[in-house]
């Protein structure tokens, strides 16, 4: 058989064009891949661009999701729907739409908001995803974390690690919402996710203002050296007053003319574990940024996935195109590589988290500029 | 609006059982869910069980391709479709029947069997995505790796780390097929995945029997202090008389009394990278593993999946359920967490692919036994 | 000639009692050692048990020395000896008795009480050496780090990393005194040190209350993201008030039937620089320890020296096999091996700093009991 | 008081100059002093200089030793001293003049020829000190390591990571001598060795060409899945052979183009841990370096110190001023930051230990040129 030659070439993603192949040619291709078919096997050549793009091609798109919108929604279902066992959680994710059917906000990273009415209790689990909460608006509820009673309030970044027992409850005669975010969709598309019920009472009812963790953890620089080894951060909770001083010192730093910010008038802090100084969470990044009023920052793009909450002050954010103003409670969800601006007025607090360390632990990772 | 209580559980994994909803409530409830749609949201109470399952439940499936039907229809394609720029490679991937519409061994493991006719070319690129060849019979091709000729011969493991140019030559009159290994689900699925075209020509005709790599790498223990740094391994082909050799060894100590083999009966060794001791791959654990005749291994799972070739002898593997009689060139898909076991009569030597650094990397593995 | 067999062993170890040599013998023997001597050699087998003893046998001895001696001669020291270039610091170190002719409190750690006058300053140099400062009572110096100027105050561990330049001066018109702690033995004997003066002006006379660096990294698990990368810990100042709040905290959980102290009635804080989670300084830990009223610590033991300074309160300290009764400012010197214990009735804080972190790097660490 | 001012300072090194005091201030100064010395403490400002160097100025010297001394010493005592319990080996040390009263070559570093006469046996004993043999000529002698028989032959490097029994035995009817290399002078300055004498009967009598440590680990590459963890290098042996054909390479290289070789004319290769891909052993660093005839190296300084033995070939090395005309195996102490170059017309082979781990790990590493 005469092999059909003469692949032509594009400038930029060359498809294998083939000299026109005659019928006889067509047929014996058409039974190759009938074979291949039958066989469980598919050519490279014929999906070689859309498997190996030239650069990140996401599903995933540029999506803004407005508080104003979750939080009614979120109160509705107050109304309509129990929260207990088997549900275990009133949490309504964010889904975006180029992952049609799946109630990812990005293909890595799973993002909700969680309601609790008064006296409501989420009752305990745990399983292999890492977990986090953070609190845009209210207080009242306690988490329990492995027994140890984290209280939840503005500001606050309280975590989950992969594998420990957690239950929530309500300890007020007013509802609570706030933001859960979890590696759903990364430990589903590994496969690798262990899920176990927990006792169906709470551990405690407890109401400290700190958990026992931080009282241990939360002093900074100090190692406590008898605390219990964890193979995951010890320190559970994330107080706004330490990061709003952090933030605070920055913007000062940078008025009195010495290096601390991220670029003019950016201030930001990433949350660790102080046991390994690395990401709070073995999967997620966590982070919290400060724009001065009247900033507009540097547009850049990374390889990996991220979703914004807006924590404070408005603004325009660009996403890969889309343009959106923003406020107070408002999510949305950056897509890899997708170019990332802001712009304030009067100033912003905004919340991240992304997927960062799975690219950083795989030597996947990329920025633009690097 | 009343509340609708009394969530039933099961014993396995309950699912939120409510009280029947009076017409009124469903109407209500269909709102809801009407409106959570609207706005690109999805409550996680009726997909629980499904995104946090209690164990691994993978949309792949145990899964065996025979050599015996591989290799022609390999070759039908060698007749058939030119290898060339934009297809880049004649590459036929194993298509898992449980991720239909994707040309993916695993969720994260690409597996095809390349095929090279005489004189021919595949041209020369490079990507993030990570790459090997194993070649289980032929010889005569060579592939240069940033410039670096390495000839491809039987038993030969060779490396195509992420974003090294490389480039495919068969020096013979006969036609030569080898299987690839790639991380492109894996990096597919994180959108992490860059493509550049190299040069239409190739970079060099040399055919020598060691490349440059491992005339400086290939010693045991030795590290050559002038070589330059790399970002990944340097030592780019592990031949097979070392593997043959390092397998002999342990069979031999364990006759003698002494340890070194995994179980009994059952010698294996990992490529790694001899610059760190890791993986030869940061994505892909690479292991050649030997059975003993007359040897039944353990019964194990991992979280994590992989891809085995059977590279000499006969037996049988019996993999989640499924029960496979195989044979030299035989390839089978292991999902996550599917148990594992190999018997054989007459001794069996077989190469293993996983994603394990992967889960390793992020703090996601687990294995049974423990 | 007939080679002189039968070597005798003793029970613990033995010495190479050898055959009475006949005069002949002797006679070839001295010739032999003298030959040794001349070719710059000298035999193990004479030497081996002291060489290589069955523990550790150190030459540092068990020492004590009281606040109430070394601050007055410190005080005269202000009256009679200038600080200026060439001096540096008018620093007195303490000798251990059992390392004659040098001025180290044990084999790898320098201690020494600093005097500075009203109104004086210490001239800027930088150095190899790591260096810490431990204030026990006092305040109105600060000392500049790189020109980031470090208030000093009762409680306060500052740090001085290697090759860092540094000055101090004293603010106010009364004296102060603090302890420094250096590895100038270990650098010394490894021949590792360079020294360079800085300009003969302060860098700043400003007095802030907290350092820039303590700004940016005092936060509990906070890491600025737009901060300077640093070879050292970037955080140079660990503030009593923290310090205080950690030690009271275990206790308190202690008391409550929860875990963090180390043992009983013990609680510990180990000094880590928050970019690694590692020791604040590569080749010094430290640590402060506080006991509760009527509490007796287990003996322990661990290879490698330390030096205790007591910070508060007061008690009895055996150190092997001396027992010392310590109030506030005194210093004790624990040679290695050599078995520890605490006993207060009132209650003790001690400020310890040790050199673990070089056994840890080596492989050379053990403790007893394990 | 008059506090005495005008401190004079000199170019280089300033030295406290003071203004010439009066004879009552300088009896009140002999008092301060002598007080000091009663209370055990010691200025800084007089030593700081010398406490404090600009750079390195070691006390050990550049010192050769050559082989035609040493071995005719080391046979003279395999005739009059007996190998036995107690003194443990016939081991003679290079005794570094700049260190009187010490058998040290360096001040971390142990060297000693040690002779076995025929059958004569060198009993078990394990320590904390980590242990090196390197065989310049002769073979015939086996060291059991852990009860593994590793056989000693020319050119080849055998281990004795810390607290690994070892005992050796000489098979043959002729004499046997090699170079040890240990860290004594390191561990006794840290006070923190440990000595166990072992069995008085040898373990095994086996003479395997190949121990069993190597038939599992010297397979270049690749990991044995079931060999035994171990807290040191699991590769005890490391072969002429593999390390002659390394560096062969690396000329080779270059002589066609490639890169590979240190500098024009010299190839090396670094002996590591195949299991962490770190130095072999914890604190010394051992290679093998080659030059091409007709070399002269650049000159270079590294603190820290090393010990070279010349394995073939002749040529001249200045070490510190000092030039030294070398042959087969010469032995010469290079001290901290003493310029070191080599010339040679014939070619050299050398092998080259040094303390380079120990300042890697304590930060304490430079070198010149960077």
């Amino acid at each position: 058989m005469r092999r059909r030659k003469d692949v032509a070439v594009t400038a930029t993603d060359p498809t294998p064009a083939v000299a026109e192949p005659t019928a006889e040619e067509r047929a014996e291709l058409d039974r190759l891949y009938a074979d291949f078919e039958a066989a469980h096997m598919a050519p490279l050549w014929t999906q070689r661009a859309g498997l190996m793009p030239q650069h990140p091609e996401p599903a995933a798109v540029p999506m803004l999701w407005r508080w104003s919108t979750l939080y009614p929604l979120a109160a509705r279902s107050g109304e309509l729907v129990p929260v207990g066992r088997g549900g275990e959680r009133r949490a309504i994710a964010l889904a975006n739409p180029g992952l049609p059917g799946r109630p990812y906000a990005t293909p890595t990273l799973w993002a909700a908001i969680q309601y609790l009415g008064p006296r409501e209790e989420a009752p305990s689990h745990r399983h292999t995803q890492t977990a986090f909460r953070f609190v845009v608006e209210g207080e009242g509820v306690w988490t329990n974390v492995e027994g140890d009673p984290v209280a939840m309030r503005r500001g606050d970044l309280l975590l989950t690690p992969g594998m420990h027992f957690h239950e929530h409850h309500n300890t007020t005669d007013h509802p609570m919402a706030w933001i859960d975010g979890l590696d759903i969709p990364l430990v589903s598309q590994l496969d690798a996710g262990f899920f176990e019920f927990g006792p169906d009472q709470l551990a405690t009812r407890d109401q400290p203002a700190s958990s026992r963790n931080e009282r241990l953890w939360a002093h900074p620089g100090l190692r406590p050296i008898g605390a219990p080894r964890t193979p995951a951060s010890p320190l559970m909770a994330y107080r706004w007053e330490h990061t709003d001083a952090a933030l605070t010192a920055q913007l000062e730093l940078e008025a009195e003319g010495h290096p601390g910010v991220v670029e003019p008038g950016h201030a930001a802090v990433r949350f660790t574990d102080p046991a390994t100084a690395r990401d709070a969470l073995s999967t997620i990044r966590t982070e919290m940024h400060r724009l001065r009023p009247r900033t507009r920052t540097a547009t850049t793009r990374v390889v990996g996935s991220a979703v914004w909450q807006v924590f404070d002050g408005a603004g325009v954010v660009t996403v890969g195109g889309e343009r959106y103003e923003v406020a107070t409670g408002d999510l949305f969800a950056v897509p890899s590589w997708a170019p990332l601006t802001f712009e304030t007025d009067t100033g912003l607090d905004a919340f991240r988290f992304g997927d960062d360390p799975v690219y950083e632990a795989l030597g996947l990772h990329r920025k633009d500029p690097a």
